[in-house]
């Protein structure tokens, strides 16, 4: 998994379901993931995890209690672990997203899509 | 630190040596840096972790023992723990690189560059 390089753009060629990360490639027990995404997500957060977002491609907000960052192309932004937030994107847009293996995308295991590998 | 959204290119702006990484974001205990590069790095390897460039302008070697693996804008590949490597960069080029917080770049703390914040 790890020896291999990743070209992301080919990652995502491979797939168009929205809000269902692809697992590229592993870090230190983090999956280093890719995703489409388009509409709003859930509100959720993780309480034992940070939650890093580097937009690809597009636009994102991040809306969190009291405040959104919007995120464009080559913006990477952090949500710290236990802080509620809604990724949203007015129109798709690609995202590289870290997270430790094993993490429920939407921050609850019953209603996490499973994270395929690519 | 990660409540501010981080613009890739205008932290790159920011300085000119090459492989000085500057830290961007905080993600977990682990630096999320930006760094230039050009010709050469050293032999190394990092026992204690994997190590993960992401490029993001221009072209990398990163060179193992008896294969070479080349990076374009948009790749990324995991060094995995303990296992030599020399990144050399033909032309400047921008990276992404995660690491833990405190991993000497070259392996060696006797010979790393101070990491700065950015």
């Amino acid at each position: 998994m790890t020896s291999q390089k990743v070209n992301l753009a080919d990652k995502l060629s491979k797939f168009t379901e929205h809000w269902a990360p692809r697992i590229v490639a592993g870090y230190n027990g983090n999956d280093i993931m890719v995703v489409k995404v388009e509409g709003p997500f859930v509100w959720h957060s993780h309480p034992e995890t940070d939650d890093l977002f580097l937009v690809l491609k597009g636009e994102i907000d991040i809306e969190m209690p009291g405040h959104t960052v919007t995120l464009g192309e080559g913006e990477l932004f952090v949500v710290p672990r236990g802080v509620e937030h809604r990724p949203v994107a007015r129109s798709e847009a690609h995202l590289l997203v870290i997270e430790p293996a094993g993490t429920p995308n939407t921050g609850d295991p019953e209603t996490a899509v499973r994270k395929e590998r690519l």
